[in-house]
């Protein structure tokens, strides 16, 4: 189940960046690069700061695969898209938490202690998003206002304090997901924000 | 012979980062970082992703000699080289095929499965690029039309192609090279382009 | 002692970070992760080139906890800060030299040859900045004119020096970190600049 979650997050995030690519009027590849960038980024950069072994894709291609199909279906169905605005911002929620308890799985299970488990937790959910924004020239959206790495730390933690209290790989997991995902479908729909820091030098 | 012909590849790179830099009025030191940046940034990324010891140039730092030696170079010549347009394409090219099909080689001779060597050598070739273009503070060229990114997936995927079939080493290499090569030598000539996708959010 | 100015240099380049984020009004989140990537990046990008294990702050968590106590601080106390901008640019020198200094004895230790720890440990005083400036969508200040990232470098290279001609490592850390010092506040107080290049396509 876990897995099969695994791929439609990398997909959901392949859409995402393959639309952020068509809003710069990328070409055919810049679209590939910009979704796949934004599906696996994320895990990439929680691999090389784990430095255990190769990322993740390069032992199994099919999380290139089907971020490149996804970006390719983007492609063909774009007019559809625009219609399903509200299914993607789910699905977005949904590959977020995901991402973010399966990055503190995979941190604890290599023996890195809490704190930093939280960190490349929240890392593994947002980081591929704040890339694709690089890439395209923007500041990374995950920087402003919205609850969104907030979701993503809350999803990371829970599964480290439901671990650390006890509970079960699989209740943990189940927890930290439910934790994130319904902070960050409330955040959406109470258009909850955190607050900014204004520096303006005179 | 390849690995003159890296070493050339080097510079090359090196000689596009500086001007990028000059176009961007950085200083000389921001010249030679951005010519570095762009001459190994690519073999890098491959081997963080890859996690096969110290990146290629912390044991041979000769290739941050000849990018560093080439950048001062163009800071000395410039003039020179606004008359060297058509030479400084094709020399550019030819880098950019080398890369990708040694990045393919390097992929394989530590046993990653075909598509990924296909992507690491792709991004070998044009990874260096975009990091330039990110730290100018534009969105990476490569994503946009020109056939540049796919001569290089045409590098590294005849190479591992031409393996495949059995050919020897030496003869796939070449194959590769040439192949990705004269893909982006025509696409120069007949200014041909990848279509673009566009969307926008009205 | 070293230890000590280390944790100091992160609550220094931390406080950089977090005033960048400011400027753009980021969200709290913006700033705690902006303070962080530029206290810890520069380290984090030396270790992920050097490929010797998990990157510093993974195996010791305390990095993080000063940073981002340092970025609430910020946000915390800011009125004030603006009367210590002074303060704050010697803070920021002294941070610099040292995590230069430190990055080529980290580079020194694990057998680097002197011209890569030279570049390694100029990269551990000055790419946390530098991707501090592409997150906030800008142009790397290190590229730009002023006397810093050759300081790094002097910081550094006096280190490597100074082991090569036989100095014990108290005294050539001692030496590296007061040359780049020096010549850091020297710049500052007379504004010394860097040669520009300029290219300017017509």
């Amino acid at each position: 189940v876990l897995y099969v979650l695994d791929l439609v997050g990398v997909a959901v995030f392949s859409i995402s960046g393959a639309l952020a690519a068509g809003r710069k009027q990328m070409d055919l590849f810049g679209v590939i690069v910009l979704a796949l960038v934004t599906a696996v980024g994320g895990g990439t950069l929680r691999d090389l700061i784990l430095d255990a072994g190769p990322v993740f894709w390069v032992e199994k291609p099919i999380y290139l695969v089907v971020g490149a199909g996804a970006a390719l279906l983007t492609v063909a169905v774009r007019r559809r898209l625009r219609r399903m605005r509200g299914v993607l911002l789910i699905a977005d929620a949904l590959g977020m938490s995901l991402f973010a308890v399966l990055g503190a799985v995979k941190a604890t299970e290599i023996g890195i202690s809490p704190v930093i488990a939280v960190v490349l937790g929240c890392m593994s959910g947002v980081a591929g998003g704040a890339v694709r924004d690089v890439l395209s020239n923007e500041i990374p959206l995950i920087f402003r206002r919205e609850i969104y790495a907030t979701a993503a730390l809350a999803s990371a933690g829970g599964f480290v304090l439901a671990s650390g209290l006890g509970l079960g790989p699989g209740a943990a997991i189940g927890l930290g997901f439910i934790v994130g995902l319904a902070l960050r479908l409330t955040a959406i729909r109470m258009k909850l924000e955190l607050p900014v820091f204004v520096v303006d030098d005179d």
